[in-house]
């Protein structure tokens, strides 16, 4: 039997995947610039050994979910698009160039509770 | 038979007691004041994941250090006031009135890798 083609919604070609690459980059660059931000006015703050572990859970949760958010499987990349434009990390329009059926799976998944 | 009296050096007496959480609570609020003291000061200066990663991997340590540290238990007061005089959070003048016995203890340990 000859090898089994992918469906079409699973294939990305080099310059979508370009495209998914500058756009995962940008989002990850914007969210990491606003979590520092964050860290570091809410740390000028910490006036109690109270405060500092509620700063060290909140951490330890956003570490768990940047680790497990940004990774490299293109299967994945619809839902993660959906999300980070959700979380306003991401527009629609950086992602102009991706084929029509993907970019209408995000738009829909976006109305949805990820 | 009746009931076994523990050995001399295991007891204190409640002014002994008075002193003992009195020095303990000055170590501690020193040296938390130090700790955040310190995140403060490495917060501001952050920009990186990495370097916030490196702090939260601090913090990680700390608490957990901490947690445990300042058990209120007057068996371990001993080997905890050697601890803290070797670091710097208390003077070993700061637990006068102690039994002569203790603090030749504390000196002891303090000269040890504890």
């Amino acid at each position: 039997m000859p090898p089994t083609t992918p469906p079409q919604e699973h294939q990305w070609s080099p310059t979508e995947q370009e495209i998914a690459r500058h756009a995962c980059d940008r989002a990850r660059e914007r969210e990491v610039a606003a979590l520092l931000a964050y860290v570091r006015d809410t740390a000028s703050a910490i006036s109690s050994l109270e405060t500092l572990w509620n700063l060290h859970d909140f951490l330890s949760a956003r570490r768990h979910d940047l680790d497990g958010k940004y990774e490299d499987q293109y299967d994945a990349l619809i839902f993660l698009f959906a999300r980070l434009i959700k979380e306003g990390w991401l527009s629609l329009d950086e992602l102009a160039g991706l084929e029509a059926n993907k970019l209408a799976k995000i738009s829909a998944l976006m109305t949805l509770s990820l």
